[in-house]
């Protein structure tokens, strides 16, 4: 963990979260056909959604596919979805070009994974953040590594984090969903 | 955690419960189609059961929409089912005005909710009460917080309590269903 | 507990299991539609098969209905399920009389439940058992409580341990399910 | 725990699964058909393309069946899949045949299983591995125990940790999926 992660918190505009392991626990279930049924917390959907309407980035980077997981993060508010992405470095640098015009740099990117695929993000991102239960190797080069376990609030407490620190958190638009 | 919760139980009537995070563990399966697949606890169920039968008011209070949950609860016996609440205070005013007949007063409600959108119906109800793994800002203004977490006998846990307290459990129609 | 809850094994010719917090872990999952979907563990599943190969009885008594769980346990050859029990005492009579030409009687019988409308049944059953995480009221009458919780493992714990008692564990059979 | 498994682990060139208990933690949700609904872990799907990927032979042997599971572990790349085997040494066996040509032998195997039906496997195989959670009698037996459950994660330890030991894991390739 770096020393200093707080204070890069302050430069945080983009919030961007790989799917298995971080918004879900990493396990799911197997539907009759095969295709993968995951799960999701509702205290991060409601961080996330929060962060969207204030106006910070907020996208997800998946090496698998999951259409029901995209609707639930569109009713979120969520644009920026990328599913399949076998090589994640690809939908990294496709992300930062669709927000080129607006200045958005990696130093403004904290992003989320929890196993290797995920390895080269954490390194190019401002915060390189993990869930308490990472790969060893993530949780090593991480600036932040999260007490919380994949979805059981790791996104939420990220989220809360730096909304706190940029005294955006518990205003009166943040009681309703 | 206020030292006269159990004196002000003497005076409940009425049981609001938040559903994500407090009758569920905040986890949510999503069907391909993208609907939330919600998970509730059978000992919960079988303590709003009673309590109903008992005559005390039941109710659940959501931020999200779920007919497959509402179907379950009103199996129950539970009338006063309110989802897609984006602004839960709208609820809870509603909800007093329907049982004003019957002399319903904020002190007669025990609220239990886990997150932010809860925060001030937690301040109005009679007891405002957690589970466990609440947010910290819940957990700090709760009068009582309990030490199961959501889904896991949160509800069961301050519904037991009551009719103990009550001297109204344990009585012969209790072990039916 | 009672001290002597192992000599009472010497007798059990059947097995008898609530299933909402003792085959499944009290969690379930609701569908759509509303029904419940209740989950399972394959380490019970392995020893209920067993017993019944070995001769035992093996009944489930449930105050709840599901169609799924009830086509489960028949493919595990259970022949007696009772669902929609509000009155369990009703269904134990009923299970009596079926085996009463084969000399079955209560202290033969091994009943696991864990919640309330269990209670009369632990006190008339030749041991009462409950899993952990069992009501406290349950866990008080109890003659064992496992230490393994409702849907992880208390069902195979009470299996186990009686075919080990009666010489009859890890015998040839035992290895193909 | 055998002291030199790690030296057992040079041999390896293949990894056989047992899926209920392994490759899952044991507990299954039922369909209202009846049918069971198996979970999963990315880590372990991680881990198991990976070594498909560099060459390893990676199979599945369960006493059940699950169509959806199949299709998932196809996906990965896995193509000896053996389901409904009751008597799993049958499997076993076959598996031995179906790669003899390429000088496949047990001492090759790697073989992880969790259950009384696993044992004979266990004992035949170059590594008898076993779940944190596995039964006791397999556990007495096995060279190597992982710390972690089925289903959260032992079948990825496993597979690492025979990567590393031949010195092929974070290479190049190992950041896609």
């Amino acid at each position: 963990m770096t020393k200093n992660y707080k204070e890069l918190l302050h430069h945080i505009r983009a919030f961007v979260f790989d799917i298995d392991g971080v918004l879900t626990d990493g396990k799911f279930q197997v539907a009759p056909d095969g295709s993968p049924i995951r799960n999701l917390n509702s205290k991060d959907g409601y961080a996330m959604q929060l962060a969207i309407k204030k106006g910070f980035i907020v996208a997800a980077i998946s090496g698998g596919h999951c259409e029901g997981v995209k609707k639930r993060l569109r009713a979120l508010g969520m644009t920026d979805i990328y599913m399949s992405a076998s090589h994640k470095m690809d939908s990294w640098k496709d992300l930062l070009a669709v927000y080129e015009h607006q200045g958005l740099k990696p130093e403004n990117i904290l992003y989320m994974g929890d196993d290797i695929p995920d390895y080269h993000l954490l390194l190019e991102a401002g915060v390189g953040a993990a869930p308490a239960n990472a790969a060893p190797e993530i949780r090593s080069i991480a600036q932040y590594v999260s007490p919380r376990d994949g979805g059981d609030g790791c996104v939420r407490d990220v989220i809360e984090q730096t909304l706190k620190l940029q005294d955006n958190w518990m205003l009166d638009e943040d009681f309703a969903w």
